[in-house]
């Protein structure tokens, strides 16, 4: 019978990360429903793009892995370019590097022994991980245990824009924290902030957008100062996202950004505006989960296999790709009921259809594989490795 | 390199049933947060109570795995006496066949050729297993596979109670199939009927869902009525829930009754008032996710470790288990920021605390593990073998 440890240890060493290759090629449509799926065409086009863009700017692209969990696609950002990737949690970060993943950053503090434990396990073999801390108390555990391990640590200093969730106040109480760690904390390596002002990637409106998030920044611009006048160089200072990722380099403020959702897209990020109309389609969505109708009770109305285990329900309702004319409603854990006012294609018992996802990240966290395609045929199947990883 | 069906074999054999035990005991508060951790004195009266109510009123019990997804606990239902259970998808089946469950219903009907396939091969081996069909077309495929196989696969057929999911229209239409079958499906065995009025389990008010449901079943019955005198036997007629566990015996209509939320019990199934007061306590929540307290940013907030990615966020907010005056917001992803009103007892950096989930079925469906526990020590760890298997 293993310790808690062994058998969480044992269940890391299951997970698989390799993408997978049938014998044949397949249609995208033979499928199983509802699955999780990728056209890699355009996903390739949206890696390419914020890369590029980020690169031409001078800025680094560290990839939030909390949105794909996937390894597979962290090596394509990576050799395209990206400076590294992000996770939210300590268990992403043990599958990131357990798939060969070095520069990795947790932007999540930790508060708990276990998890600081987990951490310093990761940081013996690893000197490019790094993780957030928000207060002395949390920093003080982290530094004695990472001595005990005879290891460093790279460390963030991670800065409350406003929103209350994690991060300690910018200026004063930020300039303490760090100088707390400056001098007392010989296992902790200062390499910089992170501010990440989450509510503002969503704003429906490029300029309010803008403005509100150079108000936030602003607050990080003045710490840095802070630091720097006082001797603690800040060669990193991380945050973003797709909702700002054209108007970091205007601000100047961050040195990287911590991008997801523009690989993948979703219903959530098209209806934000973008710099040049009123839907932001500066990446394309590209990830979509195959459906069927299995049934049809009543006429004008249809029913697929697709309800909220395998779609996120925290955002607006799935919207259909390519079809007009048809409305998803929420039918329970197993089903979406489709009202078919004035469908742009006939739509029959047993077709498969694709749906575009309200938000990528939830609902990427509810499968297994991304099946990916091009042109409707399957290509690799990529395991979503860190799946369930809220840890 | 595989076919996919291989591929999906391979992925199904990985799965593993057993309980794990550890080897000594340890805290329910040394669990690695976020956790499904269930309280087994409570849920254990849980099982016994609805499993005793119904055996006393001549009723099966079939419960329903989509819930929990784990055979550990259809094992525990069967032992107690349950008649069998229930899945709502067939790669649900597949897990529970495999892990030695033998009387199971898909409560879902399936449309696509693939489905159909993977159905008759759990049939070939399970004279047990039964399914609903909802349409001449479906009832026709399944025959003529089942038929290629050599086998029969048993049939409920499914009654739309007037919420437009799956079914057929009660009555002439529903008779019409049951005619089909009998001439037409040599390969069907027809077993009977289900009808589940899903919509009617969460009326608050316990007069108004007794009659409401009672109207809508009504349908069911004259629909019995019509396949008898038309010389066609119903010996199962099956559906009801956890919302009209104590209704149904009044009715006299169903045979048995699929219920699942009983055992965990949820948020949404306390606010519907029982026929002795105001809220449902006829099963008391015995499943929770345990979270830690990670950052404080602001006084009168603190952040756990838990947000969309491990609690259903379709129904109501999170509540925290014997904590009073506390509120727990949403905060993305990651993350809850719980705003400290006037806390009946103190909340600290580092706390672990239980959280009662909002809709248990869906908050399963997130998790690999239920971490169970009698007085605050960790017992078995149970796999829930079936997360994910929305196919």
């Amino acid at each position: 019978m293993p310790t808690l440890a062994k058998f969480i240890e044992d269940r890391r060493a299951r997970v698989e990360f390799e993408a997978i290759k049938l014998d044949k090629p397949i249609a995208l449509t033979d499928v199983p429903t509802p699955a999780l799926v990728i056209d890699l065409d355009i996903f390739e086009t949206n890696l390419d793009r914020m890369q590029s863009f980020l690169s031409e700017k001078g800025l680094g692209l560290r990839c939030h892995t909390k949105m794909h969990k996937c390894p597979t696609i962290a090596h394509q950002q990576i050799a395209r370019g990206a400076i590294g990737v992000c996770t939210a949690k300590v268990s992403e970060a043990e599958i990131m590097q357990a798939a060969g993943v070095q520069d990795i950053l947790i932007t999540s503090p930790l508060s708990t022994e276990d998890k600081i434990e987990r951490l310093v396990s990761l940081a013996v073999t690893n000197d490019s991980l790094k993780i957030v801390v928000d207060s002395i108390k949390t920093a003080t555990a982290l530094n004695s245990a990472a001595a005990a391990a005879g290891c460093t640590v790279g460390i963030l200093i991670d800065l409350d824009p406003g929103m209350g969730r994690t991060g300690i106040k910018p200026l004063d109480a930020a300039l303490k924290l760090g100088r707390h760690i400056r001098d007392y904390c010989d296992a902790l390596q200062f390499k910089g902030l992170q501010m990440y002002a989450g509510d503002c990637m969503h704003i429906n409106n490029y300029e309010e957008r803008r403005t509100t998030y150079a108000n936030i920044m602003e607050k990080g611009r003045q710490t840095r100062e802070m630091f720097e006048a006082d001797g603690i160089p800040v060669p990193v200072f991380s945050g973003g996202g797709t909702g700002t990722y054209d108007i970091e380099s205007e601000l100047g403020i961050l040195t990287e950004v911590q991008a997801g959702s523009y690989a993948f897209m979703d219903i959530e990020y098209r209806d934000i505006a973008s710099r040049t109309g009123p839907i932001f389609e500066d990446f394309q969505p590209s990830l979509f989960v195959l459906v069927s109708v299995i049934s049809q009770p009543q006429a004008q109305k249809i029913t697929v296999d697709a309800g909220i285990k395998c779609l996120a329900s925290d955002k607006s309702v799935p919207q259909f790709r390519e079809i007009e004319g048809v409305v998803y409603n929420w039918a329970g854990d197993e089903h979406g009921i489709v009202q078919l006012n004035k469908p742009s294609r006939e739509i029959l018992l047993g077709d498969k259809l694709e749906i575009i996802t309200p938000h990528c990240d939830p609902t990427v966290n509810l499968h297994d594989f991304f099946y990916t395609y091009r042109n409707g045929v399957l290509q690799e199947i990529w395991p979503i490795s860190a799946r369930g990883c809220s840890q």
